[in-house]
């Protein structure tokens, strides 16, 4: 039976007594499969003299086996966790995972699309950013489904987020009730869905409970450098400026540490005169001194609930649920309320 | 002119006014170009109905303008550092940047290293882990640099890492010169070649100063869970078996973080009666109370020395510099020695 070149990929799976799918993945060098595997499939594949038919092939595999994920700054422990948690997931069900990072970058971010789709991604989850995704950047149709971001591109678009709007009620909520008058909102001067939200259940708390809107207690910061500088800048800056506020609802967690050690640096103590509520919940604000009261936002369970939605799209199944997908945020309290 | 098939590429880029290097970048959707650009190259190209010879396009595209780089944990902020730093490198030489989290699992690691292969990525930048590289996943010659981690699998293998002998050295010593006499290492059990260079210069430090080297205070960790809880829960075991010491190199600052926590836990003061030395310079070791005396990696430098050879490795010049490049450390000292 040697040189026989008719051999099929079913013949081969049988002599090498592994699954036709195993053979495939072996032959398209994709997907997962032990050394062991590998070297019975290419010794019968060899000993066959067995072509490969790369058209046959390319028409067989309709999937690369692989997805992308575009995340804004994997230095902030919050979207790598996320990051982390969908890789595991994704490479346990056989695919591998190219993480994309965009530092903020719109430009980066369209680029990045481009060369995801270019490498034949299965699909591509999309934390945070702008609301409008580059689809001009995307030639194939391949699903995206959006962390945290709004996307405007497609009436049909999938998305997952915190409960932002919540979240920022009851940071605000927390600090009124610790006593709090003037509440300052550290946010961010980028249009992004999330900060819109918090500063809605910030306006919107402080409402409910009769506290005037002080458009100089919205302070926005441009992004241009590190969450901790901008924001102890910030509150050196009001201080120096005489500003009055005794809470700060900053809307991450390295901006509330960086208001926290912009209060130590004017010998202002925290929490009596002035109290603060961050967002995320990530170590920083469970290891500084004191430990800061924040929005704990579900990191697993947003990874979780993107990756699975991605998978059924790619899988072609149905989606039965709610394409916009809400989860719970709750409120650590610790030592700066 | 029109349906002129003929048309080449060189007159596309002269009626598109671009160079023939961007009408290139624009057919194979790959390296920096604007959105103008874009659409003034493809209006000629359907002007003219210019039909893309795909055989000729691959044999003059001879480079993806991709790179991989292999990282075993993103939510390491020192791993994640120096990942942000290549990326920002490469990206602004005009190539995307696809990272892979390994989880320091060996298979996964394999297999990016496969499937990254696939994707016909240009070169590999890999981050720590084991000394053997899988070359047998990879099967086109590309280049490939290590950052520290010292591969065996060419005897023209090119790397770049930290002092990591003279950190070991080092701390060891502060400990030493702080007056410890028990000086316990917070190690780990796998054989990675810093792991091994970090003992080696505690142990030579330990030797210069006359201090008996004690097998019961080379602690060696599984590697199993977080280093923080890893170190955290050995010193509390240390503890209660009554072993005594009164300084801690830790080998990375979470787990020098961990320790700090499990004294705290026992009451036991640092740096009063137990001093400690961590490794890396990452924010936690900054920002925990006291603050923790480290031995500070440049992750900017490994990061752009590394870069910089790949990129030269891939442009095919010639690398006249060593093969093997190690970048200094240096002490900062804080409120735990």
């Amino acid at each position: 039976m040697n040189n026989n070149k008719n051999i099929s990929m079913k013949e081969i799976a049988e002599l090498s007594g592994v699954s036709v799918a195993t053979v495939s993945r072996v032959i398209n060098n994709n997907g997962r499969f032990s050394e062991d595997t590998r070297k019975k499939v290419m010794d019968i594949i060899k000993e066959y003299d067995y072509t490969i038919n790369m058209a046959a092939k390319s028409l067989r595999v309709s999937t690369s086996k692989t997805i992308g994920i575009i995340v804004p700054d994997i230095n902030n422990e919050f979207f790598s966790e996320i990051v982390l948690e969908i890789e595991k997931f994704f490479f346990t069900n056989g695919y591998s995972v190219f993480i994309c990072n965009t530092s903020q970058d719109d430009m980066k971010e369209r680029e990045y699309f481009r060369s995801l789709d270019s490498k034949l991604v299965d699909g591509i989850i999309c934390i945070s950013g702008r609301e409008d995704i580059p689809v001009d950047s995307i030639k194939r149709k391949i699903p995206i489904v959006c962390i945290d971001r709004k996307p405007k591109y497609d009436s049909s678009a999938i998305y997952v987020e915190s409960d932002h709007y919540l979240g920022g009620f009851m940071a605000t909520e927390e600090l009124i009730k610790k006593g709090c008058k003037h509440i300052l909102i550290l946010t961010k001067s980028k249009s992004l869905s999330v900060n819109k939200q918090r500063l809605d259940g910030y306006t919107d708390a402080l409402k409910k409970h009769n506290h005037p809107i002080d458009d100089k207690l919205i302070v926005k910061l441009s992004g241009n450098r590190s969450n901790f500088e901008e924001s102890r800048d910030a509150i050196n800056y009001l201080l120096k400026k005489g500003i009055a506020f005794d809470g700060i609802f900053a809307s991450n967690d390295w901006r509330a540490y960086g208001a926290l050690v912009a209060l130590n640096q004017n010998q202002i103590p925290v929490p009596e005169k002035v109290k603060i509520v961050g967002f995320d919940g990530i170590s920083v604000s469970k290891y500084c001194y004191p430990a800061i009261t924040t929005i704990y936002q579900d990191k697993k369970n947003l990874a979780l609930e993107a990756a699975d939605l991605l998978l059924s799209l790619i899988e072609g199944k149905n989606i039965n649920s709610s394409q916009h997908i809400v989860i719970p945020v709750s409120l650590i309290e610790r030592g700066t309320t």
